[in-house]
């Protein structure tokens, strides 16, 4: 019996072809494989944030694991009607993204790379240090109570942080206290952490009232996706002193252009490495094969989307 | 009555005036103030890092507050001869320093400081992306198991890191599992943490074979005193790769001048923050005014170390 033939999409996956070849064929988009050969592709293995440019190329496409949790690059509804089961990583990134939001608070509140940036360039001494703030002084609001933000705030929480949450959606079975509204969170905590899925009903939620809200000395931080915010009336809010801190994983475009945040202040910006880590990166790679091996088993998949 | 003269040591401290003006008449020893004022001076508050050149002066001198808990640069036999009272700051500062060398060590395994640096210069998609470390892949030694030490094994523990530790005391009261030495925590451990207080019994205790067991994937930590650590030792160890990383908040000379660590890679070096939160500054102070208070009173302080 033939071997299905799966499609990496992008060289970013590719350490995850070991895995695969173990009981797949592979081929790879950005080698521009030949129609004859994506016409014989089965499956395909994606990041979500990345739009599925080649799925008219791949006629006898059956099956596309998500390898991310996030997949607000897919057009889920054209694959359904396609009839093509869709998967993702499930809650498989859930802690270390959450522990990367928390990497980020204590980047930023603690003064981490304004001190390294300070005595790298010899100005140490020169003039009065930074107070941050401690965890304990400081009230956490998560926006999105998914895998992510229940994974933030237990850390938070015995951290010393007091822990509030609003999302669309009351969730009765969480104890953490949600507020009625975005605005409302804002307005009340120190920190806001986006952890919400990002879709056609909440593009720029974090609006400039969300920013004002938020005030000058509030910090957002955001491991969730750059379309959550309006990128410019958050530029706007840092260089008026608005906001006093951002710390980003995630942009509307990516990579950022760097020239976009060029005399920004205050600003932590990270290359979309809130999931980044060998044991993550081990985790979820195991939960995309056993996608791919339930659904080419005739199995139920465990993360099935669409 | 007339109020006690108390002399402000440096200018780090002015903050804290307000506080002590309450009860107390303040003299500040950069603004050179002269000989008749200083032979009145009572009491003094200074760093525990800092030198006190002016003490010959100080002819009437009956106690010093240490604002700080370490006080490694105070002549403490010299205070003890002329029987005066040392105060320091217990264990006030504990959670801070120990949340900032959470800080330091998420920000150097999860990449926060290299890609904040990565995006600013525009350099994001010129390569792959680097793979942390998630906390609970970790093994964290803790090297000193004070306030501090055991403020962040409690914080490493819920965070899933697996802690051990070292000290030159056994310490039966403790359940983190003790190492017979330091070398042979340093090569079991992946982070290396330093939390003791120095003295000339452990100068230059994190030695070449020190970082050599630790290792090219090995992190140091130092939120307790530069003096710990060799530092040429440690700047080669970076330089040849044979340790992984370093992330340093004090060192051997404060201000530690840029040009020492020019070019040496993997490095995240912050000016002495740790303990410089809001508020901690409000609570040590309050430490300290109740150190000065009960000696004026004439009731036992509380954080008496002669």
């Amino acid at each position: 019996m033939s071997r299905p033939l799966v499609l990496l999409t992008t060289p970013q996956l590719d350490f995850a072809a070991p895995a695969l070849l173990e009981r797949y064929d592979v081929v790879r988009w950005w080698e521009a494989p030949p129609n004859e050969l994506l016409q014989r592709v089965k499956a395909l293995v994606c990041m979500g944030h990345h739009p599925l440019h080649m799925l008219d190329r791949l006629t006898d496409l059956a099956m596309v694991a998500c390898f991310t949790a996030g997949y607000d690059a897919i057009d889920l509804a054209a694959l359904r009607e396609r009839n093509i089961v869709v998967c993702n990583a499930g809650e498989a990134a859930a802690e270390p993204v959450a522990e990367f939001a928390l990497a980020l608070i204590l980047a930023s509140t603690r003064n981490v790379a304004w001190g390294n940036a300070l005595v790298h360039a010899g100005h140490w001494g020169d003039g009065p240090i930074r107070l941050g703030r401690g965890l304990p002084e400081l009230k956490l609001g998560i926006v999105g109570m998914g895998a992510i933000g229940r994974a933030l705030a237990a850390k938070a929480d015995v951290l010393g942080m007091s822990v509030h949450w609003w999302g669309p959606r009351a969730k009765p079975e969480i104890s953490t206290p949600r507020m009625a509204t975005l605005l409302e969170l804002a307005a009340q905590c120190d920190v806001l952490a986006l952890c919400a899925r990002s879709d056609e009903t909440n593009r720029h939620m974090v609006s400039r009232a969300a920013l004002d809200a938020l005030g000058p000395t509030g910090l957002l931080v955001n491991v969730a996706r750059g379309q959550l915010v309006d990128e410019d009336a958050l530029r706007n809010a840092l260089c008026e002193g608005r906001l006093g801190a951002a710390a980003l994983d995630v942009f509307e475009v990516e990579p950022t252009p760097a020239d976009r945040w060029a005399g920004i202040p205050n600003l932590l910006a990270t290359p979309h490495i809130a999931g980044a880590t060998k044991g993550n990166a081990v985790g979820m790679t195991a939960v995309m094969r056993d996608n791919l091996d339930r659904f080419f088993d005739g199995l139920a998949p465990s993360n099935r989307i669409v």
